[in-house]
């Protein structure tokens, strides 16, 4: 009889081939012309699924990009349920030119698989449906209920998914959530991962004269709105780089010492940090260390600024308007509705005379996210990621957001454990994503394992 | 005998259909893809000007937009000589979609004609060719030698012209010069334009991490290019509007009590003024009016700004970079090198740790410029004005910079006296430019009156 973990290693050709159909499908969320892309990755997500051995598989339209559910739940009403997390929806591809093959058509070199969204997510979200398929096929079932909930819009902020898990809570109902959207800390040193930051963001619109004027002729008269937009993004933070919005670090939940230590014991080399990125010298808010400051720390930043003449060569207009993208990532407890408040009502009190100023909330915004590093998740993936490894997990935290973990937690008290294997260097976001194969296969060994290992934790 | 005045009212709807003509060329000296159009516009001058009867009519290349030349030298040696100079390049058209027709379809409504260029400066321009016809063509003869500069790269402040002029001094030599671009104060009331502002300007580039990075995973632990350059910005100006670049005002001459109260005689509705472009309060350097803050106190601007993610939606990225065009106009006696070197040195001494800048001076640099009020030209123009308006003219200053006019003083000691039609109201390099027809028809006129005047004066 064969073993699931000889079943996997048995169908690793066919199933890297059919990662590769995957990421052929150019499912970029942010951008409108691809939505049918992101429904065609629903419905590839949705068939594969039923292949599987899943069942109740649908596709869920949700006024945005749609949502794919399936489950197979055959363990018995006693047996522990695990909701699957995952995303088959991809980030932009610009700059293209910094590509070294097309994004879209996926190559294998060196034990590495290249395209946008090898690595963030499809690579990792389609390893759990292959260790579900590996078990059935082998053992004829799980001794633990089991349900799938991916999405198409993580990329974009997950926007209509807090209505969609609210309208669907006895669906997702579950003991535990594993996020497929997640990774270790090295090749061979793993971690449990226990917050990620929230994200909320605001448009910001200055508008001095109704119309762009000739510099020459109305300069000197006039608050030039570009001028008053930078007064503006100046007071954001001290000259020390700590931020200066009132009431900003109000809900700030500050560190045990403990715990500070705890998070100091986490290799860093902040060299190699900081070369990596071109950086002469480290900047943040005073009293942090670096590590602190990305994940314990609650951060606003400028995504992006436009205004007047902005081509080639010399226009000497005095423009009507300047506009800024601002978000701030959150830590706990962090509302992003206060903070928005908060950035409006300073906005508002440090506008320069002789402007207007229109402030507008960007879609997309996440409560920061915690987990107990002894929740029965957390100890059920410490055990398998050791046994794996060979060596205990490292507790970390993350800077970045993963809306579906705050909308679980809020809409149906469930927690998220951070299952997946990506690596820091894969280049998500960027040119020339990868995913490397041994990761792609050990995830799959990982969940299968995981699977196994639950019953013994909840 | 046509008297050259009936010549003028009998060929005005032809004149008017050659406008149409030279408006539809949209030769916009910003933009490369146009250079084909200035060449045409060009040519197009040269043309008219050969059929108007002058003669040497020739399209000089100057490396960059070309320069039309052409004369009629035979009023005899001892004769004055006057230098008729304006521009047949156009501003940029953005934005677009507040045109109510499209800027280079000219269309006549009430009297006006609206196309961009009308005013600044095609059909400012046109008016002494036509004047030179009427005189030819109804007389034969002109009582005074005359010679035609017209350029195409004025809007981008002429950056080949003091080459132009250095190498053609002998061709370009005069007793005076007249330019055809500029304007009066009402349809009732003329002016003598005793001064303009200088002008010189940079572009700033912070650069920050080598690539831009995903806010998450680094936010907080770099600065943010946007952050340092919008300080950078702050910096350049004191919270009560006054230049804060240290040795910007060493230069700058400050008028006499009597000069300033000859100024403050010039009508001026402050409240019409910030109406008109619809801003609720005055703002500025502190001590002077508003008209002087136009006039006689030099300024900086930002006339652009970008970097980072600017389409719609929400992209949580941290730029490497971040972007702003700066000018300044300058007054007797600021030198553009040296404020240019001033700006250097300020943005060096206030560039915020953790990001490297480059600034690279841009094109277009002009001295400030001005001519006595009893200047023989001014005389000749102020007469002129004077006998058909039927009042004496204001003397004013503008805030403006016409190149021109400095490179003429500097490489051939020539003072050039603005005698141009334009209005204040005529949306010069906004959208729905447009030109009086009366202004058209009383341009031909004055300069008609001018070259029969000059031989009194010079």
């Amino acid at each position: 009889m064969t073993t699931w973990s000889s079943y996997l290693e048995k169908e690793q050709d066919r199933f890297l081939d059919e990662l590769v159909d995957f990421l052929r499908i150019p499912s970029i969320s942010a951008l409108p012309h691809h939505t049918a892309d992101v429904e065609r990755a629903a419905q590839w997500v949705a068939e594969r699924l039923g292949q599987a051995g899943a069942q109740h598989v649908q596709v869920f339209p949700t006024g945005g990009h749609p949502v794919v559910y399936g489950d197979w739940l055959h363990a018995g009403p006693d047996a522990p349920t695990a909701l699957i997390y995952g995303h088959f929806d991809v980030q932009p591809v610009d700059p293209l030119e910094l590509w070294s093959a097309p994004p879209f058509e996926p190559t294998v070199r060196d034990g590495r698989i290249y395209a946008r969204g090898a690595s963030d997510d499809k690579g990792n979200m389609f390893a759990p449906i292959l260790a579900l398929e590996a078990l059935l096929a082998t053992t004829g079932r799980l001794p633990i209920n089991v349900k799938f909930l991916f999405e198409g819009q993580e990329e974009i902020g997950s926007p209509q998914l807090p209505d969609f898990v609210a309208q669907h809570r006895e669906l997702l109902a579950a003991d535990v959530a594993f996020s497929a959207d997640g990774g270790q800390f090295s090749e061979t040193e793993p971690l449990l991962l226990l917050g990620l930051r929230g994200l909320c963001g605001l448009e910001i619109t200055v508008t001095g004269p109704s119309r762009d004027l000739h510099s020459g002729i109305y300069g000197g008269t006039v608050r030039n709105p570009i001028h008053a937009l930078a007064q503006l993004i100046a007071s954001f933070h001290t000259p020390e780089g700590r931020v200066a919005v009132e009431g900003f670090y109000d809900s700030v939940v500050e560190l045990t010492p403990e715990e500070r230590e705890a998070l100091a014991q986490v290799p860093f080399d902040e060299k190699a940090f900081y070369r990596e990125i071109g950086v002469a010298e480290p900047f943040g808010e005073p009293g942090y260390t670096v590590l602190e400051r990305r994940w314990i720390r609650p951060t606003l930043d400028a995504n992006g600024i436009w205004g007047g003449f902005t081509q080639d060569g010399i226009k000497t207009v005095l423009p009507s308007q300047a506009h800024a993208k601002i978000t701030c990532r959150l830590v706990p407890d962090q509302d992003p509705e206060t903070i928005l408040e908060r950035l409006s009502e300073h906005i508002q009190r440090h506008l320069p005379a002789g402007v207007r100023v229109r402030v507008d909330a960007l879609g997309g915004r996440a409560r920061p996210y915690r987990i107990p590093l002894d929740h029965p998740g957390n100890r059920a993936a410490g055990a398998v990621l050791a046994e794996l490894y060979g060596r205990e997990p490292y507790p970390v935290r993350s800077g970045g957001t993963i809306p579906v973990t705050g909308i679980l937690l809020d809409q149906v008290g469930l927690y998220t454990v951070s299952f997946g294997f990506a690596l820091p260097d894969e280049n998500i976001h960027s040119p020339d994503e990868f995913f490397r194969l041994a990761s792609f296969r050990r995830g799959q060994e990982a969940y299968a394992r995981l699977f196994q290992a639950l019953p013994h934790f909840l």
